[in-house]
This record gives structure tokens, sequence and C-alpha cells, in this order.
């Protein structure tokens, strides 16, 4: 068989999410002050079940009947064999990946989405605010709230708005709301936009508005959403390596090399951190988070306190990041173009436990594009990072004659991002790759803010 | 649970296709002298393989080893049961349906995409010409065409072309090569941009095109495709309907109702045809093609001998009709917009076996909107005429207190269709019906050619 496909029964879904807090120490979160922000702190923006969930060391929380209802729509997701695209490559490498475009959005974004929408019901909120990139996090947004009945706002990043027009509608059929970043319907977006009105927009500025347009709701009923880098959202989304291991023991195989795109860290995590756990007791495998060169917070960003958001609206996080007024240069790679990166992920490559890769666009959109007409499945641009890394890996086994087993995951499809697909088929796109000058503007911006590396020893 | 899935394993895919043909008796195609068109005439247009399942009359044709191979991409298919879409509807009705939108092209063309590449690759066939309307079938021919690996050019009609500028990357992921028709690449195409050079093209020109491209290569080794209306085309898509049989006895039921949109007939026929054994057999069981009120083939065209392109290139073939010189109106159906319909779901309809239903684009928007927001995924604008119908079968049950099972087929969804859900959401929609002055035009083509229902009787 050219696929080879392992689905769970609905009776085989993991019943419990992993919280790598248990086996990990982090940095706290700082506030203005420069001291740990209390979870009081966080109260305006999200509900108290999700800071409580925040910062919950825990190693296994329980999913949410409810949660598993909506996730039934979907999941358990399928892990794939590879095999029309080991053919092609020739290596005697088993490739393996987890299918997440299975959703109704399209991608893993709603393991978090429908968790975070269902404990802000339960908490009373009626509406949530939040930001998207590319729009795949947006899109899930929107069909969590509706499956929960909530209202929904979503901040697109304007240059995507601009570029994707048919993330809108998506967005609209599941009765979300979705406007262009910056707006002047927000006191941030208005500020930046005065400074300079063809801005094409950031992750970091439409989560400005998103916060703003959350707190500043004078019913008490809205709060914000935030798609990843923080905890519990790697949280939601380790059922996804919870269900690949289940799915590879099925195969008779365990994984040498595990490979996922990384962006804010969601779609890495989610697949990467149940194997991260193996490691840390004692497995031999590699784990590799990929990311854009053109935008390489893991491996070319120090490891500082950092905003999450443009405006400052966010705590301190510990993270790898560009400096929170970066703004990515116009690269094809959706969601992977935030300025920082989730705090546990960037403390797992800091303690050396997982190693970070950087690929550029065009190796990455030919890596998709081999993939689609092996696999046949379109990935997102996304996985497409991930993709390029893997077909890396197959070679370097064809080359020593190593049988090894590597694991992806296929965070989403491409379908609603051919734009950047035609631009690629077109020869239109740059092998951009981030100038040091970049780099050295960032470090400025870090000399108010204590570095981790500092705290390490605590 | 919100919904309930029963997935099939690979074992349990179906290994035959059911060809009704063995069924039902059909008027033959006519060539341009009126007598019936003999199987040679037409090898330049169809590999000699693939007409000798055009007119066969086995009731079982075996699926060859290489097409389940690339069928277990996606293949066996989910069947549903839409739990949530029944509360938000508050009937006693049992509404399943079968998840047709799960293949890489996102719909059900690829089950008979996947076959016709397959023997035309084994007939020693390099390349392949085909039309599209809304790009699902042209999309389906390029995946299945890289599966194989076989040149594929794809004659995409105008309006959807300009309209849906994602489907050209879609196809070219997979290395197929999409032109606007009309074009000035053939003679049909050149004729029709003479008389008017801003025509919409339509499928019928399409088809013309395409037929011509394949029969003027003299190397040979090109040959067309067709994504609907052919006898071996109904063929390939009776998987659908074997799964779902199968499926239904896990579920522990059997449908009382069976319906499917309609615009050449395949995914109809795919779902359908089955279950028309078993009513031809004795069921009880109602069985509903639904097509687009301002395409109303079945429900108000005549069952007449008809050309299947504008040029005239094809046999006359016995099907319902509006004139192979119709234009349809601007409505966002996608692919239901076929001047003409299946020869075998004509006969059916003539034979009372089954009976159409035509739903207005409006109420096909408003019925998949319900479904997106209960179910979760956004069906394609030809899957929600079969929804809009299915509301109206559940809403009936309602009203009787009965509990009826219903089934349809999710042809596909509408993730590169989202910009008619936009024009939905903005209320640019309107509620089209034919005009009468339409038919009546179409009935002075017709004086010129027989008309089947006075061979009936043969």
């Amino acid at each position: 068989m050219q696929t080879q496909t392992v689905n769970l029964s609905p009776d085989e879904m993991p019943r419990q999410w992993y919280n790598i807090l248990a086996d990990i120490k982090m940095n706290p979160p700082l506030g203005p002050d420069g001291k740990p922000v209390s979870p009081d702190a966080l109260a305006p923006v999200f509900p108290m079940n999700l800071i409580e969930q925040e910062v919950s060391s825990e190693r296994w929380i329980t999913i949410p009947e409810d949660v598993l209802n909506v996730y039934s729509i979907w999941r358990p997701s399928p892990l794939v064999r590879a095999v029309a695209l080991e053919k092609a490559l020739g290596t005697p490498a088993h490739i393996y990946f987890k299918n997440e475009s299975v959703s109704p959005p399209g991608s893993h974004k709603p393991n978090t989405a429908v968790a975070q929408v269902y404990y802000n019901k339960v908490f009373g909120i009626k509406k949530l605010t939040t930001e998207t990139g590319a729009g795949q996090w947006g899109a899930a947004l929107s069909f969590a709230c509706s499956q929960f009945g909530l209202e929904c706002k979503i901040y697109m990043v304007r240059v995507s708005f601009d570029q994707k027009p048919y993330r809108k509608a998506q967005m609209q059929a599941w009765g979300g709301v979705c406007i262009p970043s910056p707006s002047n319907t927000t006191n941030a977006g208005r500020a930046i936009l005065e400074k300079d009105p063809n801005t094409p927009g950031s992750l970091g500025i439409a989560i400005s508005e998103a916060v703003e347009a959350a707190v500043s709701d004078q019913s008490g009923q809205t709060r914000y959403s935030l798609g990843s880098v923080l905890n519990h959202v790697m949280l939601h989304q380790t059922i996804i390596g919870l269900e690949a291991k289940l799915q590879m023991q099925k195969f008779g195989e365990y994984p040498d090399i595990v490979i996922g795109c990384a962006g804010g860290g969601s779609n890495f995590a989610g697949l990467a951190f149940p194997f991260v756990y193996d490691k840390i007791h004692g497995k031999n495998i590699e784990i590799y988070p990929v990311e854009p060169a053109a935008c390489p917070t893991l491996t070319r960003a120090p490891f500082v306190y950092d905003h999450g958001d443009t405006a400052g609206y966010t705590p301190l996080l510990p993270m790898h990041s560009l400096g929170h007024a970066f703004v990515p240069p116009p690269v094809h790679a959706g969601g992977l173009r935030y300025h920082g990166m989730a705090p546990t992920v960037s403390q797992l490559v800091n303690e050396g436990i997982i190693s970070a890769r950087a690929v550029t666009q065009i190796d990455a959109f030919k890596a998709g594009t081999m993939f689609a007409r092996t696999v046949g499945i379109i990935p997102a641009p996304e996985s497409n990072h991930a993709i390029a890394q893997v077909v890396e890996e197959a070679l370097k086994a064809k080359m020593s004659g190593e049988k090894k087993v590597i694991l992806f995951n296929l965070s989403g499809h491409g379908l609603l991002d051919l734009g950047s697909y035609e631009k690629y088929f077109a020869n239109e796109l740059q092998d951009y790759v981030l100038e040091d000058s970049v780099l050295e503007d960032a470090e400025k911006i870090f000399e108010a803010y204590p570095k981790p590396q500092m705290l390490k020893s605590m």
C-alpha cells in the first residue's frame, strides 16, 4: 500500500493531557514591576480556571467530557506512513506523520481552541477576542465558539487579511467577526496607524489590540484567547503526541527523530512534549523544532524576558525573542512569523533537550510540493518547514544507510494558502534569511529586561 | 457524543464497484448518423478498456489493486451521524452523511479520477485533457495524474477561473496545467470567442475544447477524461454507497430517504445506486437527486437525445437536458450547472424509481451555514443543495413525529468556494429560478433529435 494509516477508535482517544511543567523548571512571567505576576493580575485577560491551568504542575490533566465531545468531530486524527515519499526519496528511513489537517478548520489549532472556549464558557464568559496571523488560529477559535455558542472577534494581521480573502469568510461561516489589524478600534491600533498608516501589521500588534478589546469591555463577560505560546495552549495540544505514541505502537515502531514546525510553538509542542517526557526519562531520541530562516527565534535570537505583544500589555515572558517590536519580512511562512517562542519550548532548547533547526521558504515549498505529489495532501506553508527538515533527515539516512524512524506533525493543509504556492510556482519567492542588523536592533530592546540565562541555576 | 462516526478498516473497503447497467435498460448513445455509436468510434477520445467498461452490463466489476492503493490515501471515508444538526432542528429524524470531503482534493471526484487515470495508464496513455466547472473535478484529475505520473491539462470555465484563483494553484500543486475556457488554443474555443469575447464560458464549451485537444494530438498518447455523466464514472463512484451500506449496518440502521445533489449526477449516483439496487429488488426507500432551481435539468427539462458538449463533438446521449447551448445563470452552485444529466440518472427519474427535487441557492447556503455551525464542516456549495433537502425532510419528520432515517452525501468541503459564502453573508445572492423562455428556446434545439420517451418500450 502506498500509504499506511492507523486510525484509533473513539474509545482509544486519550482522556488526559500531558503537562510538561511537571517535568521541567521554568522562570516565572514577570509584571511591570519586575516581580513574578500573580494569577490575579491576569484575571481581566483570562478566566481563572485557565489561569490555574497555566500555572499547574500536575502531570496529567483530565480532558472534560464536553471537550472530548467536540474533539470527536475529527479526533482521533490519523497517523500515516508516507510510503510514497520514502520511495520518491529512495531512503531507508520510515517517515510517519500525524495528520492534524483533518479538523474542520484544517489545522491542529482547534485542539486548544475547543478547550479554551469550553473553560471560558464554564466561567460564564460570553465573548472572546483574539488575533490571527495566517488565519488558522482565528478560524479555529471561530469554529470552537460556534460549537459552544460564544461570540468571537478576531484581529487579523493586515497583510494576511489582504492576501487571504477566504479566511474572513471561513471565520464568518462559523459566526466569527474578523477585522484587519492594526485597526482604529483600539488605542494600540490607532497608535501604530498614526506612525505608519501602511504597516503590514504583525502578530504582536494584533495581540495588543485583542487584549485591549477584551479588558476594556465593561461588561466583564469578554476575555482574550491566545492560540500559542502559553503553557495551557501547549498542554491542550499534547493530545497529538499522546495519540501518536499509541499509533506508533500499533505500527510496532518508535521514532528516532521527532519534528515539528515552530512559530509560537504549539503544534511542535503538541507532538513533541510526550516524547520529550520519554527523553527526560532516558529514551534516546532527537527532537527538532523547525522555524523559518527569516524569523529565526530559536536558532538565532537570545533567551530573554520580553513582552508577548508589541504594545507591552502582556507580562514579560522568558523566551527566545527577536524583540516585541519585530515586524517579520514578507515570507509565506504563515503562522511561523511570531517574534517570540513558547517559554516551555525556549526552556527545552536552552537546556539542550531539544535542538532547533531553520529552513528557507524556498526549501520549505519545494519539500511541500514533493509531499503533495507523492502523499497527495497539499500541506500548509507552516508544515512545509517540518517537511523540509524531514527530507533532509531522510536523505542523511540514505547516505548513511541507516533505517531511521522519523515522525513529524502535519500541522495543517494548505488549501487556504494556495496563493503562496502560486507565487512559488511563478518563481516569485525569495530565499530570505534574517539580517544580522535586525538582531542587533533587538538587542537594544532587551537591555531593559532581565535575561533568563542568569536565572537558570535557581 | 455530538457526532458519531463509523470508520471502516482498510480490509473492509469494497473490492468491487456496482454497475447499475445490470439492472436497468438504457437507450444507446447515437452517432451523427442517428445510429447507435460503435465502441470503435469513441477510441480517439477514450482508451478501449474504459469504453468496454462504459458498455459493460456485468453487475460487479473488480477494483484494480493499484486503484485501491491510491484510494487508501483517504478511503474508506467516514459515515457520520449529525447529532448536532438533529438537535438544532429538533427533529426525531436520524441524519447521516457520508463524508467525501476528506479526500486530498476535497470532494468525491477522485473516486473516478483515480480509476480513469489508472485505466489510461494501463492502455499506454501519457496525457489527459479535461474540463472543470467549479474546479473540483480538475483538482481531482490533477491529483490522480500526479499519483500515476501522467500529464494533465484542464480547461476551466472562465467565470469560475476568475472567481476562484486558488483552484489553478491547487491543480498546479499536483502538476496539472489549468487554462481558462473558452481559450484560443482550440477551434471550438476560438469560434465561441469570436461570437462573444466576454462569454463567461460553460461546461459544454470547456468539454468541447478538452475533447478537441485530446483527439487532435497526433502522438495518439492523449485521451480525454470526463468527471461525470458517463456510465463508467457513475460506476467508479458506487464505492461511496457500498461503503455507506456497510457503515449503516454498523449503526444498526437502514435509510428511509437517500439524498444527493445532482449536476452531472456522479456524487448522487455514487451514494444512491447501491440503494437503487435495493429498491429495484423490493426495498421501500425514497431516493432524491437535488438540483439548483436555476439549472433544473431533472425537474423541468425534457428527456431527449442531446450532445454532452456545446460544439456537438460528443455522441447524442439520452438524458434530461436544457440544451447543449445552455449557458447557466451566474448562481453559486459550483459543479451543478451542467446542461445535461447522466443518462442512468435520467432513466431512473423517467421510470419513477427516483424522484428529483430542486432548491434555490439561498436555501442551499442557509442550510449549509446551519450545517457548518452545528456539525462543524463547511460544505461545498454543491453539497448545500443536498443539505437543504435534508433539512426539509427532517422538518417534515418533526411535523409528523416520524423517526425517519435520512442519509445524504457530503460531496465535498467548501474551503475553496468561500467566495460564494462571502457573497451569501453580504446578502448578494439572488434566489434565481430558471425562466420558462429558456426552456422554450431549448425545445427548438431538440426538434432535430429523437426523444427517448418514444424508445422506452424497446
